[in-house]
């Protein structure tokens, strides 16, 4: 049997004594035996170190057409078959604006805000299923894809995730933060935990795409989302890929209809609080995540221990209560090994609370952590602009650049500040949106556990009697 | 102004930097300026060094007569006045047997047991007051102490309980375990601190003393819950000491009510039995103790620390978003910093929780590991009798005694045994109710608390909203 090169995909810390193989992201390694099964493949890496990896953490460098060999992938998992009857699929792209579409802004109480859609778009990500090529060395996972348009799933690959990040990337970046795609933190090294996981920041990925105007309706976004068969696909994919209103080109999409052009000092301003407050919730954040993480530690580590020590101890001491051989000791050995139980119970329930409600604080604020990475970059390009357009003046007398080229240079530059404004109010609103939803959630949680344990503890004190 | 010899009551470790000196129960030390106030005094030790010590760890050693001059302290604190028109308190003195009663047994379901009042006894120790002689120098404590039956209270120092403690000992320590007074460990080292918390355990002590039947209906201990007035005392006093049925002389004051001699081989049964059990049971003791100390640590230390940083992190995130500029931030900001004070009172109270249950569960257990540390001596003390009994047919082969003798030692010996079993069904009655009420206690505390954080949180959750 020949070998395979294959690409590392995320860093993997090898557990000393199992045969594993720390491997780095990005490096390549030789495949030496793909059949061990669980997951796992042995591998060698260019010192000839071998040993065990997850087969999830690598891509095996395919030589055929990746896209040709993708499409087989979307067809081998019936991809194709679902979407054959996507008329609706066709009809809701029939309805998304092409790629030269205008933007418009309207001036809500906020100030400048992108035109929002009578109705939100949104999707679901699930079921997860396994598939794999390359007579059966290649496995990977296909997560299904349904629009609430159009109802009608469709099936990708984590890499057409990926293909959709690098086009909105390209052609909104300058425009608009596009968040990076989940994928480095691998929360479990263990494969099923890791595509649940994946699958659900996946879900927040899209969800966030969705819930954004000016992605969502766009073409390349669409076809992401109900493509109808193979061929709209290919095209698709190739048309989006040869788009050529991208980065700052996309400005000359956006008209602010009816707004007048802005003052440079305002706009630079209002750009300044904006830097100080993305850095100050920067902040914010990850004190936050680093709290939550030491929380996360002490729940699931030397508390519940504790809670099942005074259980363990309450037992303990009714079986020795019990050998006792005196007359009408019954009620209270059993009222005390039930007390002790309950305690071991409440152990339980301490180290599984935070998958129920620290979890979601954390992932939330995680997506924001690398959505305000994002910021700045967005807020450079406009920067730029700005500048630029204050040498306009010297420009003109240098004769290097005509009035009328000065004119289109502050209008674009202000129609940039609008867009960015429209993007610091679409961020801020969904920032509340967000951070009350998660923290009725994280709420609510801690509500339901905290009457729980009452609940089981009222439960053990009606077990005792001292008449 | 001249020094004052005094000795060490408990052992007290210097803070470094205080000006404090280390002393060791004890120890002889000299006073060397007792003008220091707020409860401490400078000292020298033998060593030649000198510092503070608190006042309440040393005792003056007086020349004058130790009980006249302790008249004197009950006299100063209104005692006399208060016994004065103390009739009851005599009737009730009249009422309780002299020192040659009989204790009778009868034979329960459980086996023998004490003959026990109608009505139960009870005291409570309250009131501690101040007092102070040799010219301010000597300070001590004085509790009221009121019997239930009389209602008429009586004041005693901490030495008068212990005083108490050697005449139970010497009169009854080979029949039934006497506790040893609460009095080493000592709380805290501020003297109110310290004051509660040995009146707190004089209270546990004198009631386990008044649930004992034979104890509470003894001249001793009706004398010291109600003596009449400072002759009655006195006389009390001295008539006590020189109270001759003491030791194993008890015996001759207890009779098995129509029970016919025991088989010592069931005896010595019965003993081992209840010899394991106290040893199990002070393992469990024990254990518990230890694992709640560290619950203690935990629930004052680094929790309410992890709550109050969670608590803090909700409220700086509050105020990054109110810099935010954006409008209609108010509601999330004010539910934000709502949802951080209420973790920053939640820290609050897990740090005083311990006091208000675990302190209850602590307290029974260290007063039943002084409980069960007696009864090695009392179970030892029946052993030797036993010892004696089978050694008695060669004694009377020897001549050493007569048959009758052996009777004699005999009836003595089953006695022994019947007010060992009527004591062990007495401890296990105690201890049956005891553990009852204090996790009765302890959970209900427990409830509260949980019950009290879940109605906290559920007002937090309900500034949230997600329209």
């Amino acid at each position: 049997l020949n070998t395979f090169g294959a690409q590392v995909l995320y860093d993997f810390a090898a557990e000393p004594g199992n045969n594993e193989l720390s491997i780095r992201e990005g490096e390549t390694i030789t495949i030496t035996n793909q059949n061990i099964g669980g997951g796992w493949i042995e591998a060698k890496n260019s010192k000839g170190e071998v040993g065990l990896v997850p087969e999830d953490y690598i891509e095996v460098s395919a030589e055929d057409d990746e896209w040709d060999e993708e499409w087989d992938d979307v067809k081998s998992s019936g991809g194709y078959a679902e979407s054959e009857a996507g008329e609706g699929g066709a009809i809701n792209r029939g309805g998304a604006h092409g790629s030269s579409m205008k933007i418009a802004l309207n001036n809500g109480e906020v100030g400048p805000v992108w035109a929002y859609p009578d109705y939100q778009l949104d999707c679901v990500v699930a079921d997860p299923k396994k598939g794999s090529k390359l007579y059966g060395l290649k496995s990977y996972i296909e997560y299904q894809v349904t629009p609430t348009t159009t109802n009608k799933p469709v099936n990708h690959r984590y890499k057409h995730f990926d293909w959709l990040y690098e086009r909105l990337l390209e052609k909104f970046g300058s425009a608009i933060p596009i968040p990076c795609l989940p994928d480095k933190q691998v929360a479990g090294r263990f494969e099923d935990e890791f595509i649940k996981m994946r699958m659900e920041r996946l879900q927040g990925w899209m969800t966030r795409m969705c819930r954004h105007p000016v992605i969502s309706s766009s073409e390349v976004f669409q076809l992401f989302l109900s493509y109808k068969d193979e061929k709209d696909w290919k095209m698709g994919k190739r048309k989006a890929e040869k788009d050529e209103t991208v980065g700052v080109m996309v400005f000359s999409t956006i008209e602010p209809e009816g707004l007048p052009d802005l003052d440079l000092i305002e706009v630079e301003q209002k750009c300044e609080q904006f830097n100080r407050f993305t850095r100050a919730m920067d902040d914010g954040v990850k004190d936050l995540l680093t709290i939550g993480n030491e929380h996360w530690k002490r729940c699931t580590g030397p508390l519940p221990k504790e809670y099942q020590r005074i259980g363990k101890a309450f037992q303990n001491l009714s079986s020795v209560f019990t050998s006792s051989g005196y007359e009408g000791e019954a009620a209270l050995t059993d009222a005390l090994t039930a007390a002790g139980k309950t305690y071991e119970e409440i152990a339980q329930m301490v180290a599984e609370q935070p998958k129920k409600d620290l979890h979601f604080l954390m992932e939330t604020n995680n997506e924001y952590k690398g959505l305000l990475g994002c910021f700045p970059d967005t807020v450079g390009v406009h920067k730029a602009a700005i500048e630029k357009v204050k040498e306009a003046d010297k420009l003109v007398a240098a004769g290097k650049i005509t009035p009328s080229d000065k004119t289109t240079m502050s209008k674009r530059a202000s129609t940039m500040s609008y867009s960015l404004q429209a993007e610091m109010n679409h961020f801020h609103s969904n920032r509340i949106y967000d951070y009350n939803r998660v923290m009725q959630q994280y709420l609510e949680q801690q509500v339901k556990f905290y009457e729980m344990i009452a609940e089981k503890l009222r439960h053990a004190h009606s077990r005792f009697t001292t008449m």
